[in-house]
């Protein structure tokens, strides 16, 4: 409604130009043959960065993880994007996930890490399991993101799943 | 403001066994002599339960970061309270804290790993940095609580540092 409102209030050429950047957007955004992330130029940046780490593969859920990870500045090698997560309930298996994808690329035998960067939810932390399972037959290091109290929270307040990971995942200082 | 309204509006001895109550859980709580946390019994019941690993301190900030612990069934070992965590700007020092207690208690021998579960905070962690250098000299593991996501969390929502941390923590599936 607030959007809407807006775009009854200014000018008619910016309702235009908003209109063909919505048209222009589907035009020429597509996927990453090699990530899956969404682009404009195939390979993506990030694939196409000779300065990136190719040995090793963050594997995340959806094209806005791959933002997210990067804006943390803390990961400089390249991406995998699953389109998803294990859920049967609602039909989602392996099948409709960018599985297959990603053992291609682990075949090439370039890769020596898969970083599994699922969210940890019930869905993402059985994606990680499944995908642990086919890649370690492959040779490849298979590592899961650190479950843990989130920088600036409080342990007062801090969920028992979640405190009780951050102290089985404790690291000798 | 609510409670006010309430205390007005129930029988007058309700509010008597309240205020009774207040005045007995000052005068039956003091600290554990052992853990620093509050007891109506000394030593309190955690101390005293032969069931628990006498080998592993947990050092926590507060004594209802006790409670979260105890609630999150993460740990079976003893604990130990600071009653704070360093901040100069605010005049809390080392001497300010029960940081003499606990080293008192680790030159005892029986323990054998200490895990910092401070706050993941600027204060937290320095406090954990300085525990770690005053203790580890001391023959004693010196461990961390993890930094990561919280469970249920998302990737995409995650702040930078803590998915930076997330990372950095990677363990190996």
């Amino acid at each position: 409604m607030r959007l809407t409102f807006h775009l009854l209030r200014v000018e008619a050429h910016e309702v235009e130009r908003l209109a063909y950047a919505l048209l222009e957007l589907r035009r020429s955004t597509r996927l990453c043959s090699q990530c899956l992330a969404f682009t404009s130029e195939d390979p993506c940046r990030l694939c196409q960065d000779p300065s990136r780490d190719g040995g090793v593969i963050c594997v995340v859920e959806r094209p806005a993880d791959v933002v997210a990870v990067e804006r943390s500045g803390g990961f400089r090698g390249r991406y995998h994007v699953l389109h998803g997560a294990l859920s049967p309930l609602d039909g989602i298996g392996p099948e409709q996930l960018r599985i297959r994808e990603l053992i291609e690329r682990l075949q090439g035998g370039a890769v020596n890490e898969v970083i599994l960067a699922c969210n940890p939810t019930a869905e993402g932390e059985a994606t990680a399991l499944y995908l642990a399972k086919l890649i370690k037959p492959l040779g490849v290091r298979v590592s899961r993101i650190a479950h843990g109290l989130p920088m600036g929270a409080d342990v007062e307040y801090a969920d028992g799943v979640t405190l009780s990971k951050a102290i089985e995942g404790r690291r000798e200082l």
